[in-house]
């Protein structure tokens, strides 16, 4: 293999221009063995390589220093930079982060793992640069899905009043996550089919230099361009034409599809991991599609995640809005929407609608427009430090007049975006839960404004059990009875606001209130518990996420380390009896 | 006056081409006037008159809508849809708000104080017109300075796809706050310079139809400009030439200076409030200017509000950037500066800083990268709803790494600079207090991580006053000496941690801890304390804002509403001892 002479990027520099293509045909290989079996970003990576060889033959890693946008694309980059042992030796698979860290490797500046940034990051280091008086390359890498984050527009704004070497690789696939949307792509699209040489160009109406490389495939070609465009004195734009997902016919052919793979196989396609027939995804859209019916208001809207809304939007294609990467706009738009009697139901993860703290605040909350909003994947988790849903609690309940919801089962999520959808008094946002749990029971559900429901009546203790922690609240409560102590149990339901009746009520007979949220403690629910009874003769144990970035650490160590497992819960509680 | 026959906008169409020029100039006189006297968005309105006029002659307000971005140009809107009465009667200066506001009139959509949101808000109402089947103009006003932020660009970017009426009204006064800064505005430059004809025009770029006005002072010609885009079916960008100012030759001179004026007197152009001599923003130029003298690496950033860097950026121009209104890249750019061993210092208004969330979260914190953030206008205060600084603790304090400290004095904010700017550790906010107080006794500071500061040592009561709180707190402490009550005073400092060592002592012998904090109670620093102590037998009070938006309501009737007065929190203290 040509690979095993390279461990570093001093060893690409040595690669004849033939070695170099027998490399990243060798890459792509690895990378479809080692995607299909791990799972990760499939198809950015494999419509890179090519170009990535070839900024680490010319460049001077890490001298000169490339950032990469998301950073979902850098994994031929992390093979070229002594990392290739997690991509060869399926014992280290686990061992290299999906996403840039400068925790791993000197060649890494920043860990990334949300778009749009790379611009404004290496502006950064290049002003760091020029005031240390040194000499290199800045280069940002970025596909053009992130291009319609207000952050790189930004970024590209400013990188143009910056007099000095700063080189912008845009990589243009075509593709977002799912299809892109927006002006800037029509643009791109003409720049492709002239060659770069259309009326209008959006890089040169910001001011920035400007080159076209119509197949970002051909590594020769690609070497000549970016020794021509190493050391300049000013910004440029590269504009790359690039396959996504090339070198496996078939992700070529399903781009969305293969954006980011659970392991499959190779020979049939199919996951090797099969999602539950019914999850969050399928239950919301299936709502969606039949409420639609009923009420012609009824929006969905995505912001760079169409598949949130899966099969609403083939269903109801009129009623559905993907904004592409632009969380900002997504809300705003919502928020104006929703003041003109329409019904948008807004799909974003707890790590993306971060994006959106001043729409959410300014346009939707101040404004008090009824839209709706679904949090998806939120709670502690074994996801990358990027990624983690543990803080969407602490930003959003803290805003004035958005009412925040966590249902605890199936049948209470579907009531609560009934009652969301129905009522037009103010913007309700809703944590979905991770795992469904059917209800057992069926019953009547009243939302009235910060109401807790009592499922269980019992003295001494209380539980509450917010959201996807009901399920632990509910086993200590069932655990607390074997030692015969009957226990109050207490579904919250409304995150953004507390039940002071019940709560009253509960201080008369308990002596101990234990909290369970699925998020960071601080800032969250449990404090504004602890608050409320901060004055009176009664204990709270708050539970919870600690205030940290977690790295892909299990959910197991995790629940140990913050005592969020029932015998540790019933420990603390006897201690404070 | 001709204003006389203009009651609401249906009288504005019987006026003659001349009486509307006559009109233009009453309403000039009239802003000059009223906001010399009040203080208020002078410059902005001054240059928008005309443009104003002639939207509401050709246009039919409410059925057709004009969203106005920041919206701190809307006082001729205002005069023309039934609200001259607080433009024209001093009795009434204060009756209507300095923002658009839809609970003050029908012709006003959104409650707006913040930049960039316009477009999107248009694209909102379109979205609804068209579900609803009606038919209408929905017109985004936009100034040329908002169009730095990357909420703007979503918005542009989007709209681009939509196929309807949608009117892009960009009033280029080649000004933002400031002045503009980016690749943008080299291009806006050219379009005037060509009247609307150079190559690579930005909008024409995204995709948007595009009509350019070379005088936006000239109400006949935007009258036909207007008519011939009215009921367009696409969107179109209408770019329109004003200057900022017009109409008051001095202000037109001083851009920046008139942007926002304090009550000022007409003939000597002097400030009728000046300024203490020294305020923070003086105390932290001379600092960062001495500072700078030793230390190369600081840089001061700035987004939009340069004069937060008024006499460092004159004196040290080589090591200031003002970014424009881009929060969202200021906080990355800083991050990445940061971690290459520069030491920047981004100075923001806590309302602004409430753009950029994700980034100090993802860019800035997860990287744990040095830099130093001051945030200046926060805490309680009768400012309109769109400004107030109460949310930041919340924002800011539960985002990990992040060390956010509140200093109470001069010489305590000098020193925690100092410390900010001389650690490598991590990034460090600080909340920069509105009153100078000078320090009583001259000490060493010691800003061990999460240490509070004890001031004075008692016993049963403890009073832990934050920042701009610690004189409140101090009062307290006096008075209750007058009840022979020796409390203990503690200064906090660290708002994103506590100082578990110094808690747990007080515990020992204190019945009652009080918190008193500048900022909204919910998720902020006083429900930290409660949790420390929800499991022990003691009582703790938290002081502080209610979870609302507050619009110009006056200081002391908020202190009141929150309990904020020595007497009261003396009162609780006693019926919880």
């Amino acid at each position: 293999m040509i690979l095993d002479k390279v461990n570093n990027t001093l060893d690409l520099k040595k690669l004849t221009k033939e070695e170099l293509k027998g490399l990243s045909s060798e890459i792509k290989d690895i990378l479809i063995k080692k995607v299909s079996k791990t799972g990760g970003h499939f198809a950015p990576n494999l419509g890179v390589v090519e170009l990535t060889i070839a900024m680490h033959y010319v460049f001077n890693s890490p001298v000169d220093k490339i950032v990469y946008d998301v950073s979902h694309q850098c994994y031929t980059h992390k093979i070229l930079t002594g990392r290739k042992h997690g991509f060869l030796d399926e014992n280290k698979y686990s061992e290299i982060s999906g996403y840039t860290t400068q925790h791993e490797s000197e060649h890494d500046f920043f860990i990334v793992g949300h778009t749009s940034t790379s611009i404004s990051l290496a502006c950064g280091l290049c002003e760091a640069r020029d005031i240390k008086k040194e000499k290199s390359n800045i280069i940002a890498f970025i596909g053009d899905g992130s291009l319609s984050g207000g952050l790189a527009y930004e970024g590209l704004n400013n990188a143009s009043e910056y007099g000095k070497n700063l080189i912008i690789v845009v990589n243009d696939n075509d593709m977002s996550i799912g299809e892109t949307s927006g002006g800037l792509y029509k643009n791109l699209k003409k720049l492709r089919e002239t060659k770069g040489n259309c009326e209008d160009n959006f890089f040169k109406a910001l001011g920035l230099d400007y080159v076209y490389v119509d197949d970002g495939h051909d590594i020769e070609n690609l070497i000549e361009v970016f020794s021509k465009v190493k050391d300049i004195d000013h910004p440029i734009v590269v504009h790359v034409k690039t396959i996504k997902g090339n070198g496996y016919k078939y992700a070529e052919d399903h781009k969305e599809d293969f954006h980011y793979v659970m392991p499959f196989d190779l020979e049939t396609k199919k996951s090797l991991c099969p999602q539950s027939k019914e999850n969050y995804i399928s239950i919301t859209n299936d709502y969606l599609i039949q409420k639609s019916k009923e009420n012609e208001n009824i929006v969905g809207i995505t912001a760079g995640t169409p598949a949130l809304f899966d099969t609403f939007r083939k269903v109801r294609k009129e009623k559905f809005i993907d904004v592409g990467i632009a969380e900002e706009h997504a809300i705003t738009l919502s928020s104006a929407m929703a003041s003109q009697g329409i019904k948008p139901v807004v799909a974003l993860g707890s790590s993306f609608i971060q994006r959106s703290y001043d729409q959410l605040s300014h346009d939707l909350a101040l404004n008090n427009n009824p839209a709706v909003i679904l949090i998806f994947r939120s709670g502690i988790s074994s996801i990358d430090a990027t990624h983690i849903g543990v803080f969407d609690i602490p930003m959003i309940s803290n805003i004035p007049n958005i009412v925040y919801l966590c249902p605890t089962t199936k049948n209470e999520y579907l009531k609560m975006l009934d009652f969301a959808i129905n009522q037009n008094e103010r913007p309700i946002v809703i944590r979905v839960p991770s795992d469904v749990v059917e209800d057992s029971i069926d019953k009547e559900y009243d939302f009235t404004l910060n109401t807790f429901e009592k499922i269980e009546k019992g003295k001494d203790v209380a539980i509450l059990g917010l959201g996807s922690f009901f399920g632990l609240a509910k086993e200590v409560c069932e655990k607390l009875k074997e030692d015969n102590i009957n226990s109050t149990l207490i579904n919250p339901r409304f995150v953004s606001g507390i039940d002071e009746s019940m709560l009253e009520d509960v201080s008369k007979n308990h002596k101990v209130v234990v909290t369970l949220e699925d998020g960071v403690i601080d800032g969250g629910f449990g404090e504004k518990i602890s608050r409320f009874y901060s004055d009176k003769n009664i204990k709270v144990l708050n539970y919870g996420a600690k205030k940290e970035f977690t790295d892909r650490v299990s959910i197991d160590e995790l629940y140990n380390r913050y005592r969020l497992k029932s015998d540790l819960i019933i420990d603390d509680i006897k201690r404070n009896l």
